[in-house]
């Protein structure tokens, strides 16, 4: 018998009705494979937020204004933010990192120095990064993932902060996805209406302007941004290490549209943690086939969705490893 | 200022886009209405899952056989069935209660003895139970819900274990939510096509036989369980004692239903934890006029959708206490 039809048979032993755990049995299942073994175990959780700037804030593509990425990393410091208490609440590690935000941070401490740039450019006018940019934001990103798996983590989380992201997101969704940029805008952190009409407009002209762009990184350095590569090349490397993967929402998604377009086998380690409100998450998932876990209205970013799922991932394993099976507790099995 | 009016104020100036936390938002201003606070607490979180057997199960409605419920009964002792597993990972008590079923426990050790009778009479010849078997086993799980609070306990989940249960709740579905027993009736832990025809057979007989009662307690004695009887009563009681109620799924929303009959305002301290695969559990959603926390496909009671819920709920009351604002983080508020 395969790894997987072994872990069929113990999930069908354990004393519940058939399948009655949903979800969750099929959790408990891919990460016994992902790890190869009928007692896989979640070491060490963190999560990674990625916080970067970028230069097409200056077309008024958002809500906030940029100052705001700066000013939430030094909230995520001081453990104000949303990400920082459900971290805290269910034992996850986090990990703040620079990758490039426009505040000189010097030596602060807590916040992993990873920045690739002050800003990216404003991609209506040029590439928001160099090929150049693009590669070292990813190669940054594949050692931080190797820093947390030397530190015997096997569970890795994605989030991100920065102002214009979703912007940037809905390009690379409308690429790789090959869909209307029409589908891929949403109001990011709230604009309305007119401001998403807006937003739309300019991101056409983005679109356009980059049409005859082929190559997934000729892409990512052109519509990407210095969270979003890095996030991409951390992506990359947690499959590599064989790591189980936690997207969370519509930012971390379009980092894993990149990581697919270069390693499409990365998907069988990544869980999909909850389906966020901006409207073209739910195209993204319909592109990798799957549910979310979560589907309860949020928009937030920062990797909360993987922060609030990530009990639910637990009790998939927990179950897989502590329930009783029919014969060790004398249950008929009808 | 209502205390809502300050809690959704509170809610708003935190450091996160407007409305973007979802649901966790509701139920963060739902738990501050119930405890009339900004600062609302959960503490010593428990779930009392209530056994009990049912005499229709002569007439063959199950998928497994009844000696299950006292199996399983000794499975939640020795903590090996899924809601041990899911209350162990989340920090949630968990109190067994022999409520009726058709085994002798004598003394054992670590069940809460709460015995009404040994097995309901099967409803098909006869009311399941007595008017006073009835009100006896409401007042048992009121008391058992006085216990949890004078513990501290402001939080209680509702969990069942009973084979045959889910026709009991179809037969008190189609009575409290006036819809036809076709509507009400699912393969519970795994009837096939035809014995999911054979039950509702059964259960339209039933139906038919009491369709002239109209009080709630009537119908609960007649088409009820002693674990749902007890579980009614500890609803009742735990809204009259201002706790949040933990609502699971097919079962203990049918006693929610017979609840509600008698006291309708106790929806207000009910948070509904997941939508079951069990067909007729939507329908009483939309009876209740809510959307479920939890979506997952999980059909195995035992309170397991509420302990699998409860870190989303911690979530909701550890944002609102622990987030910081947009003044007291420097953020800017667009």
């Amino acid at each position: 018998m395969s790894i997987k039809e072994q872990l069929i048979q113990k999930v069908n032993n354990k004393t519940k009705p058939l399948g009655s755990l949903g979800i969750l049995e099929d959790i408990a299942i891919q990460i016994g494979e992902i790890q190869q073994t009928l007692s896989p175990e979640l070491k060490d959780p963190v999560i990674l937020v990625f916080a970067g700037d970028h230069g097409l804030t200056e077309e008024n593509v958002s809500f906030f204004p940029k100052e705001v990425t700066f000013q939430m990393v030094m909230n995520f410091l001081n453990g104000g933010a949303a990400i920082n208490v459900f971290c805290k609440q269910n034992n996850i590690d986090i990990k703040v990192i620079d990758a490039g935000v426009d505040y000189d941070f010097k030596n602060m401490p807590g916040l992993i120095h990873s920045k690739v740039g002050f800003c990216t450019k404003n991609m209506l006018k040029e590439p928001a990064m160099s090929y150049e940019e693009c590669i070292l934001a990813m190669k940054k990103g594949a050692t931080l993932v190797q820093n947390e798996f030397n530190n015997q983590s096997n569970v890795i989380g994605f989030g991100e902060m920065g102002i214009g992201n979703t912007s940037a997101a809905a390009l690379l969704m409308s690429k790789f996805t090959k869909q209307e940029i029409e589908n891929c805008v949403g109001p990011g952190t709230g604009l309305d209406a007119k401001g998403v009409n807006h937003k739309t407009q300019v991101l056409k002209k983005v679109a356009k302007k980059y049409k005859n762009l082929e190559t997934p990184l000729d892409i990512l350095s052109a519509m990407g941004g210095f969270e979003i590569a890095m996030m991409t090349g951390a992506m990359l490397e947690a499959a590599k290490l064989k790591m189980t993967l936690l997207i969370d929402g519509f930012i971390a998604t379009s980092a894993l549209l990149s990581a697919q377009a270069l390693n499409p086998e990365i998907v069988k380690n990544c869980i999909f943690c909850h389906q966020s409100m901006e409207p073209g998450h739910q195209e993204m998932l319909k592109h990798f086939g799957v549910k979310a876990i979560l589907n309860n209205g949020l928009r937030l970013g920062e990797g909360t969705g993987a922060a609030l799922a990530y009990p639910l991932i637990l009790a998939a394993v927990n179950f897989l490893n502590e329930m009783a099976s029919f014969d060790d507790a004398g249950v008929s099995n009808a």
